[in-house]
């Protein structure tokens, strides 16, 4: 996992994915759909990737449930692996799951889910230039709320979880200026300080939007239509 | 993995998930998804689920690509396991992907993951009674079609696959009779033998319209529709 550079010489966009047990299958899985499909030259016979996507998560297997069932995946880096190189990556992708799965990794000891948000809020720009972009889909919007960084926003995160989510942001409290609205698919918190935007997507199916419009910002319109028509996926803005 | 019943005492529902290398992420994460919110109480904070999902795939961990990356998967099962318990299953699961990693899969020497579809389309109502449902998402029916099960049946695939999946099914120059449909999230050809039914979903999204009818067919149409409320994804016919 170094930063490299696609067969065509344009840089890739370095995503993470952050990944805890319990996770939200869809949450992740269908950003990594979205960035999957991406590509500069639209052949997907021989696709050259605009993304690289790596998952990161604590030690060993991490287990996803799947109803009455798990889903195990090796995490690709460790989470301290990642904060050791979180600088080369362009783009933090942080899944949600049920409250009681927030609250335990909000609750971890170490902090280090919290961290890693942290980290990647203060990067700055890019190494070479241009923005970052973290990227909650459903109740991981509550992590960047633990996390602290959505103060003064405007966002979103699953419909029954929009109160919720206000009461994280304004913990101890004290009012964050967040503000928390529904009935869209996600919400672009523009450039929230020097070179990082921070967009938060709705429940679960809605980070397949929140993901398209990440190409369309890293990439083009078009791209995002092209992904979108190729993973025959109707796009939606509410 | 042994057959068994939720807590409420009301049997659940054995999903299959076949995995191979190179299956296209929300192929089968879509499925997962959905049968992961399908529940007996409608209360996402103690849900009672009606299915349950096991993955089965090669030994070993099954790599599954996200652009230019890749995610490690720890399949439940092997294929063996899978096949030496496959009447405990009620629904097979076979995710698509990139042609070359279809012929790929069609080609290995030993034939297992044919041998799952074969040996499941062989079984058989039920346990108990009832029927069965084998489930291909976007070119997973290439490997339904090269494993014989389609001929006769009214099947769709992804956009880009539909005269491809005509050419697989009527393989050694015969004439399947299978007529391949474009422009439906899915379709439902019936019960095709005694116990069995056979659902062919469209390209990669499709896969939730076609499990959410998989709901539909296993409990009912209120409890589909309330999945696809939790996951804020809005259903679609075409």
């Amino acid at each position: 996992m170094s930063p490299s550079n696609s067969s065509g010489g344009e840089a890739l966009c370095r995503v993470a994915v952050l990944l805890f047990p319990g996770a939200d299958i869809l949450d992740f899985a269908g950003p990594l759909e979205i960035f999957s499909h991406a590509s500069h030259n639209k052949n997907p016979d021989a696709p050259q990737p605009i993304f690289s996507a790596a998952t990161a998560g604590r030690p060993g297997q991490t287990s996803i449930p799947t109803g009455h069932g798990t889903l195990l995946i090796q995490p690709q880096l460790s989470i301290r692996e990642l904060l050791d190189t979180l600088s080369t990556f362009d783009v933090l992708v942080v899944p949600g799951g049920p409250l009681q799965v927030i609250q335990t990794v909000v609750g971890q000891e170490d902090g280090l889910e919290l961290e890693v948000i942290k980290a990647f809020f203060k990067l700055g720009p890019k190494e070479g230039g241009g923005e970052r972009i973290m990227l909650s889909v459903c109740t991981g919007a509550y992590l960047l709320g633990a996390a602290g960084v959505l103060r003064g926003l405007k966002v979103t995160t699953h419909h029954r979880a929009l109160d919720g989510l206000k009461g994280v942001c304004d913990k101890d409290g004290i009012d964050s200026k967040t503000e928390v609205v529904g009935g869209q698919r996600f919400v672009d918190a523009g450039i929230v300080k020097d070179g990082l935007r921070i967009v938060t997507a709705g429940g679960v199916s809605s980070g397949l939007d929140a993901t398209l419009h990440v190409v369309e910002l890293v990439k083009d319109r078009d791209t995002a239509n092209y992904v979108a028509g190729l993973t025959e996926y109707e796009r939606r803005q509410v």
